[in-house]
Formats: structure tokens, C-alpha cells, sequence
């Protein structure tokens, strides 16, 4: 990939583009289909003090043990992204680093929002095609 | 329209600034230019249970009735969107379902944030050209 | 600049991208690389009532005084912006017109969303190369 300003552009717009997807996914808790966003050996680390899972099939198992947690609880949760910065890193990875905000709803209830993370993500692209080699979440919260 | 990542991704960032004005348009109550974003025989339903207002003059009374319940209230209201996620149809339309809260401020006060919906569109692109052929908006808190 | 939906759609994925490093730049207090997005006689009003700064020197003069008042306050601060609506204007700038929120977070706390405000700018587009002519920052509260 090309660093100029276009391509850059470009994709911008075409990592948005995979964010969303890759939200609507895990927002409908579609794991397997999120796991499938990351590389075959990709890293997947929720906060800085979880273990981090590794490869598509721990990726999926960790998301199923974390929302087990929402058995019974009839909630629904919106991962809100914005302000996606890219850097090309010399590797020819690419790094992503996103602001992040959960918006969580119950029946009847009013959205709460929290917590505010920010996503660091290292992207491979390979033309039209995006996987995420490594997402590590940080929580604003914790300092 | 073809269904490449390429334009699929132009597409996305179109779509994007398309909501921008359209939503501009909405919070500063220019009802009928937002009305003009549909089709002539355009239908939009802010709600499951609400009957579909078809046609631009139909959205348009809609549109007034339902903002008159904020006569006399000195309100700001902004819609936000996130996570725009396209989906190419067989019949050449193509599915937008995207994310939205909205934020409402009143004088000296601090936003407020409900509901959280999600937004379900079904657009007509004909080159640069888009226009909405149905909007559907589910609300989170509602199960 | 054209302003062919094509150039446009293009530009408004550009204009995103600058300011998702932008707003990273303020948030992480990097306030000489802020008043570099501006051009060099840029002009930053953060509300209607303050006297506008005016040059890169004297937005970061603005800036290390607005954040005093943060002082001994570990609190992080992370802007927000939607629904960017751009209008190329006959003068060959661009007028922005964006939703922006402002979410503070602090330890062991949640996110306080607050204010909301319209962020009026006025872009300086010159190939690749964007900077700011002036931002104007209106807060939503005040009628």
C-alpha cells in the first residue's frame, strides 16, 4: 500500500466501511463472524489486564464466556466508533486508533454509555481486503 | 452499480455525507428538503408502530405533527449516526442499517441522550445521485 | 476544487480523517500540532463569547490557558464529531458545518457527555493538503 493522501483516503473510508460490519456483528452477536474479521493468528485483548485471545477459534470462545454475563438480561448493546486515525507503520501494517463509546439498552429503559474506550488496532490490507492482525482496547477510565 | 470493494467503499462515504445533510436538514426542520432526499413515492415509518408516511408530502405532514409536541419547548435536537452498514440488493437497491442516537438540549441544560434506534434504509442510487426508497427506525428500548 | 459529487464524496472522507487527527492532537494535549491544522492566519473561536484567536501562536496561547483549568484534574477529554456537511463556496473554500460532543472521562468513573455543540469551519483545500481558515464552535445549550 501507498502512503499518499488518496489512497489514505481511501482507506479511511474502507476501514469505516469493515468497523461497522465488524460492530453490527458483535453487537447481534454473530462471534464467529467477528473472529473472521481478525487474521488467522490475530490478537484479540478487550482491556489491558485480560489474557489475550489468540487465533479466530479463542477469539470466539472468550466472546461467549465475557457475554455470559447478559444471560437472562434482555439488553442490547450499540459499539459506537469515531475519530479513526491510520498511520502507516514501515511493515506496511497499517495502525487504527479509534475512539470507542458502548451504548447499552434495556426494555424501556433510557441508552447508558459507558464505558469510553480507545481501540488500537494494527490492520493488514492486502488490496480490496482488510483483517485485523491485533486489537488491544483501553479503557479511559482507568489511569 | 457495481458491487466491487471500491465502489462499494465510495459508496459508503457518498451514503455518509448524504445523511449529513439530510439529518441537517431534519434537526433545523427543513422538512421539505427532507422529504427530498426520498423517492417521489419514498416511505418512512419513524417507528414500528406508527403508520408509514408514503410520498414526500405525506413525510412532510408527518414531520409537522410529530414536531409539534416540542411548540413553546426552546429544544435542540441533533441526530447522530454510526456504523453505516451497506448491503447490495439482488434488484440493484441497496440496504443501510445504521446506528443512531439522539441528542436533545434544551437552554442552559446538558444533552440528553434517548433513544438509541437503529436505522433501516433501503436506498436508490443512480450514479451520483441517491434518494431513499423506505426508512424504517426500530428503537433499542423496545423488545 | 471541483465540486462534482464524486470530488466531494471524496473530500468529505478526507475532511473525516483530518479531523480524527485533529481531535487526537487536542485531546492528547499535542496543542502545537492542533494550531498546525490551521493555516497560518487561522482563526479559533471555542464559543461565540470569546475573543477569537487568532495565528498558530496564539491558539496554543488559547489552548495551554483554556486547559488550566484542568490542572491536578486527571481527567481525559475526547471530541466527538458527526454529520459532517460540507458546501464548497464560491470563493473556492469549503464551509463544514459538524455535530461534535465532548466526552469526560475520569478514574473510576463514567463518561459525562456534555456539552453538544456545532462546530462551523470554514477549509482551506489545496490538493491533498487541507487546513483550517477558522472554526467557530457554537454550544448547543445557549439560545
Amino acid at each position: 500500500m501507498t502512503t499518499t493522501t488518496r489512497s489514505l483516503t481511501e482507506l479511511h473510508s474502507q476501514v469505516q466501511h469493515f468497523y461497522a460490519h465488524q460492530m453490527h456483528h458483535l453487537d447481534n452477536r454473530r462471534f464467529e463472524e467477528y473472529a473472521a474479521t481478525f487474521t488467522e493468528d490475530g490478537v484479540f485483548q478487550h482491556s489491558p489486564g485480560a489474557e489475550p485471545a489468540r487465533g479466530r477459534a479463542a477469539i470466539v470462545r472468550e466472546l461467549v464466556e465475557f457475554h455470559k454475563k447478559f444471560d437472562g438480561d434482555p439488553v442490547r448493546r450499540r459499539h459506537w466508533f469515531n475519530q479513526i486515525a491510520l498511520e502507516p507503520q514501515a511493515d506496511g501494517t497499517v495502525r487504527s486508533t479509534v475512539y470507542a463509546l458502548v451504548v447499552t439498552v434495556r426494555p424501556g429503559g433510557k441508552p447508558e454509555i459507558n464505558p469510553s474506550c480507545t481501540v488500537h488496532d494494527v490492520l493488514v490490507v492486502d488490496g480490496d481486503h482488510i483483517r485485523l492482525k491485533s486489537r488491544l482496547v483501553t479503557h479511559d477510565q482507568v489511569f
